[in-house]
């Protein structure tokens, strides 16, 4: 089966350099491949993408080396199994606040005995390789979202669900439920000592670690202060913040 | 951030006159936005319209001051979020038969501390505007479905639930649930008690009431009824009625 | 080879009811299908839609025994041709203004020894049949568009060409080339009188004769005129006509 | 209505032979549905089908006599509603492990007051006809599949719910949960042990029993087992397979 | 009829500031128009847009006062015509070589009597306005595109036609005409000499020249040396570029 | 830039096996392309293809060594330069029926000077890599289709055009063009003798010779007979044929 890059990333020491995707588009997913990002969040979520534009932008990463990411609208079975069917070689799922929630994060996504994922690997065998059946639980890696208050109260329990490897902090939701502003960057006290504290359980549970950024500075402080995966900016904040500057010089 | 015209209309006592799209097209649904309806709505149950369909007709509704409205296929978190993410000013939401249906749809639209909505409003901000997130809350309109047995034994307890602010009826599948026809007009007597009754209480808790409709005529007697918000036809079915009322005049 | 009821229609002595797509969506053409109409047009010329959605409203059409008949942007070979091969049963051709663009189109429609249209019915053998391929040069049927001011200098001479069986007059670009007001109904004497022309030099050439109508009464008024095929209104139209009349009705 | 040909097949003690779409084209599946298939499922649990393609696909296989069956992605009301209203005349329904799951399933593909599916057939009366609403209940069939240890445990149970008149089972899936390799066809012994039992219960209730496989031979050996629907391969399979067969005598 | 803002800058003495779409997206098109450009342009020759895609494109420009543009592939009048009426108020044609190729252009992009624009603004109304036919031929604008050697022999006669009101330049082309590297910004002398030519030869016709750029200064450059309209950037650069930036950032 | 693997097998004596895709689906070309054909063909002319769904196939097949191949709908220089922006690294036209008609292929698809092709490789760069504009005139192959009588009487001339470096023949237009059966293998002695009268005096001009075989036995035959480039079946033959053959043993 092809290696899953994050985890080779991973056990060199390095942070996995991510961008993310929220426009529909095949060709904007194949372009943002081929400028060198380690792996690609395709967001169901909050981007204005579904399962079937998802399926094409799969498609387009896996003309490069890119590691291909889904981050599913919500922790339904339906959405997260099609995805890695679809062969994406990780999930980021919303809103687990619970040891339930993890348990069923995990469940989902590893076959019997460890889970529950029903098995029809269509094109994640096609991408991954013939031997995806026995080897897909020890590849795909499925992060936990830690963005509400409730699941800042349950983290230690949460990041002790076998299997659970990897969480992912959203800092504008993490915001909202500290009762701070929804930024992702320059986030107000609170939130800060949020994500040192989840970042030091993780490490001490031996979790990765990933957060969300919008400047390339504050994402790469946030790699100096351990984190073990980054994402910067998106391809719609690109195409919004490149025509700002653009027509900020012309208009000089 | 731009008004949401439902809210402005009841404001100065009126009804809302709203129509219908389930096909799914985005000229369809800019056609119809031209023609003065002060709502539509993109229907993801009943309609054969998808979450990438909507996000176009979203648009094309945008061409106009029509406000966009959208039925998401079930009281599911996912689609809900994903539907104001893309712009909805309202969505509806079927089969809300309890408090506690109610208590989550609240949840679902709105963020916190009121909800537990996930931030990232990536057209809705487009659409309503830079203080979004300050906004929101108070601007979007979430409708809950009557039409259960189950519903009229709960209604009083629905319209209690903080944060319920309208409900929305389907005379056909209130009819199916009263073991009557399931139609839209001509309703059976148990029905049009029904109707009456949900409007009563409505008006008793302050909450805002709506109607699905046929014909105009109807929709025109259930406003001087008290309706606030009324439902005429279908771009569907004006086209399979108005080729009828075409084939009759060619065939006589 | 299933039967063209068009030819079947006219040998029986009647006219053609048709109606008209210009929303590019497959279930719209569904429902039209099952209205009645003895044919549809998908509009590849002034209607919103593309190859790739007409494909899927000729399998909607295919649902019923509603003739499917595509109009192409123009008299270019390689539209014409994939048309057919997708299964239309007639194809509508603007602007053909010689006996050179009426031998073309002929061409185009049919297989050698009589034209030059390319070998490869990929869904029109689904729909037609085995036989497709002996049959379809009697079975297609091409309609020549007449409505610019050269396209009358030569009408005999279009009328002419071997394989010329059907004609099709829009009444609105007849209208602009012989500066009149841009209309399908109402139209000014100038038009009417070519109108009348057009068709008699057609019964004199054994041409069929067809005519673009907004209303039934004007339609029903042309095939008593004489006229082989009648278009009535569009799908876009009758949502249009039909929000006005409720709007109407609802605001009176 | 239009009657369900499953029924009328099992109503004559035939077994239903059936095959599989996993790709995402109406055109494939028309293709498919012109080969003499009794019925053809779009699968959008594993294959890569979303609810928009699969409307193009349920309207290309209406093209023909082939029963259209849709397997829905998980138990989940919104998009087995959104299948029937679509014109699935059957759902198979992944991973029903329990008499409640199995209840869930009946009651969301039934009306009032057998069920609670919300009315708005849009697709399915123009397949079926205007009597729908009167007669989909006992015309439209449910699958519960039977897939994993929980479900053979429930399995007396499950078979026991008023309304479950099908089960489908895949034998991967059901490999899987037996600590076997996922295959169809050449299952291991507790599998094979497995089938057998499930086939006699549902003989015992009166229920029928589908199976999923990969090779002719074994489906037609599955036939002569008992089983009442059999499925071989699918459109992808055949694809890779045919190449593969091509490719072997090319290089010979 | 809404009036068509290239025209106002131009009379007020000022630069159109235009941006590209290459991606085939809806919403990145309604992102960039949010920006506030002047003017967009939906690139169906070298974006990777089709027809059906660079409608809803249209529709989600036409939410913001934006300018909605086309090029088209190639000087035919079927993509044309139908880009005309999708709502395009400009369409860019390429390889303008000679007179007769102008002549043509105007012809395509004019209602008879000054062209033989086919009637049937079937959205381009809705954009426009009712008066849309009475008015469009004096509001659309015709760009003709000069990139080649012959076109530069050709210049005086190509400026000279009648209806020619605007030239683009594509400096990429032209470079590979006269030999040069196919760049925009940093041309080679004779490129640059001939942008001048072609620019002082507008002049001397009164038509209003447009030139393709990459980078804003040397956009800001152009007006200042005179011309009209200039486009900067595109989507799928700024996605490329910015994504460059910010690894370098991270990498440094 | 990436090697045109279609010289490289040619350079080394061998032919390429080639296969077809007339299913507009990303999914069956990525499939397809797993398989290990050394090229595929989206077929844009008989195929159920057009320009956007190209691109997602032309995407897919990208993951992959398999060489990406277009047949175009016609000699039209919009479609042709489309698809080479896309990323085919070869293009087939149909109807080459003069030595005009094979200069303005080649034109069509070579940079200035040796051609016309207008520069913009959006995609092709991505895939064939930066020095895609120095090298493109080297590596893309045009294949000229000879087809009818015409090409046949011009056959010599067609061949000695500068720039003509492939042929492709269809047999079964070539079969109606000399008023034989349409068939691809099994061709009627006329046809047998053109094929090989065309293959003669390829080798003659040193053009490499392309060939539509149905089955792989027929294909192989060609092989050794001298052809260069072997087509085999379609993926719509193989779901036919495959399902043919199913059925067969199911009923037996």
């Amino acid at each position: 089966m092809r290696e899953n890059r994050l985890r080779t990333i991973w056990q060199n020491g390095g942070a996995v350099l991510n961008s993310w995707l929220a426009l529909p588009s095949s060709f904007s997913a194949e372009t943002m491949a081929h400028q060198g990002w380690d792996s690609l969040v395709v967001d169901l979520q909050h981007g204005l993408i579904d399962y079937a534009q998802m399926v094409t932008m799969l498609q387009a990463i896996s003309t490069t080396a890119t590691v291909p990411i889904v981050r599913v609208p919500w922790l339904e079975p339906g959405i997260i199994m099609k995805s890695l069917d679809a062969g994406a070689y990780a999930v980021i799922c919303p809103m687990v606040n619970t040891a339930d929630d993890a348990a069923r994060l995990v469940a989902y996504t590893r076959y019997a005995p460890q889970g529950t994922r029903s098995f029809g690997p269509i094109r994640a065998s096609l991408y991954g390789g013939p031997d995806y059946a026995q080897k897909a639980n020890e590849t795909i890696v499925a992060f936990a979202m830690i963005e509400t208050k409730q699941a800042l109260d349950n983290l230690d329990s949460i990041l002790s669900v076998d299997g659970i490897e990897a969480v992912y902090i959203g800092p504008s939701d993490l915001s909202l439920a500290l009762g701070c502003r929804p930024v992702f960057d320059d986030v107000d006290p609170p939130v800060a000592e949020a994500l040192a504290h989840i970042l030091a359980r993780c490490k001490a549970h031996g979790v990765k670690c990933g957060v969300h950024n919008g400047l390339a500075e504050v994402a790469k402080a946030r790699i100096a202060q351990g984190f073990d995966f980054v994402t910067v900016s998106s391809d719609a904040r690109m195409i919004a913040s490149g025509s700002q500057a653009l027509l900020k010089t012309l208009k000089s």
